[in-house]
């Protein structure tokens, strides 16, 4: 459990650091790996994964961009070889003086691969209405 | 994977169906269980979770909607005890005469329990671009 946990964490560390060396460590990369960015369709494949991690990187550091990752609601679904976690992700972005803060919900899949919590899957996806059980 | 497959497929042919029954059965009743439709935020604990699912069923029924749901890009990680499944949702509703199409990615996660894969999550996300390879 402790292993999974922390497999997801470095996955967020990775992300507000804009770092693709980091997230070419965590992710499995093998070909049935899928991401979803929030609105995005489907990528599939590690290379076409990678690319978007690395592109999505590079736009943010162009625009000097300084972001503060905050995950919760974690909830694990801890199995021998997969594991599940599903989490919200509380984005605040701090781009020429300005500051953006956004919700994105997400579901992350790992798989151990020689007895490392490798990500297979990434899934994003953007809060549009709020129909939870106060409305 | 079989028994895996035949619990998504379960899953698509509920939702279908709008049946609450099959829905209930194919669920897991516990309080980790984890929902997101498209676009809301997160359901938490089954109660919330069958609630939303007999509402929505609810209000297509009263609208007489008839829907089709075909299941397309179908991968599965599959676990001892842990499955996680992604696939794309093509969804085509009749509603009044009108035909309407939409396509929802989605993330499952099954649980096995008692010798059976329940349902613990669904994450349903809308796509709003299009940012593919071929783009």
């Amino acid at each position: 459990m402790d292993a999974i946990k922390t497999a997801n964490t470095d996955f967020y560390r990775a992300f507000e650091a804009l770092s693709i060396e980091s997230m070419e460590k965590l992710w499995s990369h093998q070909s049935d790996v899928r991401c979803v960015h929030p609105g995005w369709s489907v990528l599939e494949g590690w290379d076409d994964v990678r690319q978007s991690w690395a592109g999505i990187f590079e736009t943010g550091r162009q625009a000097g961009t300084y972001m503060e990752l905050n995950v919760t609601d974690v909830q694990i679904w801890p199995g021998k070889e997969i594991a599940a976690i599903f989490c919200t992700e509380n984005i605040l972005s701090f781009r020429d003086g300005e500051q953006v803060s956004s919700v994105v919900l997400a579901t992350n899949v790992f798989r151990l691969e020689n007895g490392r919590w490798l990500m297979v899957q990434h899934h994003g996806s953007p809060v549009l209405t709020r129909p939870g059980r106060e409305e």
